[in-house]
C-alpha cells in the first residue's frame, strides 16, 4: 500500500476506458480493469460519461472533461490499463488517438472493427464498412444470447442486425426518432417540433399528435412488422433493444430484453478476443 | 369567331389555374374552365407544370415561367377564369396573390382552407390548422369514393387522412422518402445518399440496401400496419394513394387506387362548393 506525505493510504485502481464515438454523443465508459466480467456486472459497474461529439475538437477537450470524474478522490489514484474505441465519426479519430497517447499512458489501445477472428461469419464482402458501434453491439449480444438474436439500436440512426448461428444475416438502417422529428420541422414551412413520445393511437386529430404518430409509432410499427417475420423465419430468435431511445421504443417494439450498455459489453468482449 | 390581322381565326379559351404550393414543388394545374368535370376527365385533361418552390420569389418568377406554356399558340388566346390555390408555405402566399392580381385578370380567386360548408364534419377544434393540400386531397377523394376512405399522400411529408361517413377521424404526418434518406446522409458522418427505391427484402447485407430498407420499406411496413387495422375497424374503407412518390409506394403499400391528380380534383370540387 502506497502512502502519501500526509500518511494517507493511496490505492491505485487500474481502469479500462471504452469510448463510443457516435454521430450525436461520445460516451466514455469507465470500468475497473479485469477482463473476466460477465455482462450483468458490466451493466452494474460501468460508469458512463456522455458528451456532445461536436464539442470534441482537441485532446484537451477530452482530458479536461474526463479529469473531474476520474480524479475526484485523493485517496484513489487511477491508472488506465486498456482503451477500446468504437467510432462511427472518422473525422475525430485523430483527436481520440492524440488524447490516448498524450494523456493516458495506457497499456493497450485498440479500435473496434469488423474483422475475422471475432467468431462471426460476416457473409458479405462489405463487412469492413460496417459501423464499429454495430460490431460492438453484436459482440455484446453474443455474451447474452450465444446463438440467434436481433439487435435494434435506437441512436442517431436506428439499426437492425440479425445474427443466426453466428452468421451475419443482414439488417437495416433508419433515421432515429430525433432525426425523423427534426427532418419534418426543418424541411416544411408549417410543422412544429414535438417531443419524442409515442401516441399509441391508430390515428390522431391534432397536428402534434399526428407528427408523434407519424415519426415514432409508424417507424416502430414498421420494425415490428420485420420482427414478426424474423420470428416466423428463425425459431427461438431473441430481440434485444439498446441505444439512448430504447426505453421509448420499448413501449411499442416487440422485445425480449433491453440492454442499455450492450455496446460496452461488446467492447469488453472485443478486448478479450483481440488480446488473446 | 374573332380574326386577327392575317385573317386567322383566334379562339379564346377560358382556363382555370389550380396552384398547389408544396414545401418542395409548386405545381400549376391548367384546365379548360368548366366546373362540371368528373374526376376521370380532370385526370385526363389537366396539364401540370412543376417548379421548385424555392425559386418562386416574385410575381415575375411565376409569369415568366407560365407564359411559354399557356401562350404558345398564336391561334388560341387564353383567358384565366378561376384561380384556386392550395398552399402549405405561407411565406410565399403574397407572391402568389401579387401574381394573380398583376398578371391574370381572372374572374375569381380563392385559397383552399379547411372550413365549414365543405360537407365534412372535422370533429376537432384544430381543423383550421390543417394543411390546405390535405383538405384538397379529402375533397378530391369525396369525388371518387363518396363515403369511407384513407388518403395517403407521398410528398415532402407522408400524410394519412381517414374519413368515415364524412367525418374526419384523424391521420398522421411522417417525413417523406426524400427527407428520410437526406436526414441519414446529412446527420451521420459515414452513410451515403441512396436512390429512392424499395428493396422488398426482410434484411439486407449491404450499406446501400440497408438504408433503402430502413427508409423506404420500413416506413411503408409501418403504414401497412395502420391500414390493416383501419380495414378491420371500418368495413369497406378504400385506400387511395397520391403524391409524387405514390408510384414507388405502390410497390409495398396496400391500396385500392392511385390518383396522381387527387389534389387538383379536390381544388376543382372546392371551387364548385365555394362559388355556389
Amino acid at each position: 500500500m502506497i502512502k502519501d506525505k500526509n500518511n494517507w493510504c493511496i490505492i491505485t485502481i487500474y481502469v479500462d476506458i471504452y469510448v463510443d464515438v457516435g454521430n450525436t454523443h461520445t460516451v466514455f465508459g469507465i470500468l475497473q480493469s479485469n477482463q473476466n466480467k460477465d455482462y450483468q456486472s458490466i451493466e452494474k459497474h460501468l460508469e458512463e460519461l456522455r458528451f456532445s461529439t461536436k464539442n470534441i475538437e482537441t485532446p484537451e477537450d477530452i482530458y479536461s472533461r474526463l479529469f473531474p470524474f476520474i480524479n475526484n478522490n485523493i485517496q484513489r489514484k487511477f491508472k488506465v490499463d486498456n482503451i477500446v474505441v468504437s467510432s462511427v465519426v472518422p473525422q475525430i479519430n485523430f483527436v481520440i488517438e492524440k488524447f490516448v497517447h498524450k494523456y493516458t499512458e495506457c497499456n493497450y489501445f485498440c479500435w473496434v472493427e469488423a474483422r475475422d477472428g471475432l467468431g462471426i461469419d460476416w457473409q458479405t464482402d462489405e463487412y469492413k464498412q460496417m459501423g464499429a458501434d454495430r460490431v460492438a453491439d453484436i459482440l455484446g449480444a453474443i455474451c447474452v444470447y450465444n446463438d440467434n438474436f436481433v439487435i435494434i439500436d435506437f441512436g442517431t440512426a436506428i439499426t437492425i442486425d440479425v445474427i443466426v448461428d453466428r452468421k451475419y444475416v443482414g439488417g437495416s438502417i433508419s433515421p432515429g426518432f430525433m432525426l425523423l422529428i427534426k427532418s419534418l420541422f426543418q424541411e416544411t414551412a408549417k410543422l412544429p417540433m414535438v417531443e419524442i413520445e409515442p401516441t399509441l393511437k391508430l390515428v390522431d386529430n391534432t397536428t402534434i399528435g399526428q407528427i408523434k404518430l407519424g415519426t415514432i409509432d409508424i417507424i416502430c410499427r414498421g420494425i415490428n412488422s420485420i420482427i414478426t417475420e424474423l420470428k416466423q423465419t428463425y425459431k427461438d430468435i431473441k430481440i434485444i433493444l439498446t441505444g439512448g431511445f430504447s426505453t421509448i421504443a420499448q413501449k411499442i417494439i416487440i422485445n425480449d430484453i433491453i440492454i442499455p450498455k450492450l455496446q460496452f459489453i461488446g467492447m469488453n468482449y472485443y478486448l478479450k478476443l483481440i488480446k488473446k
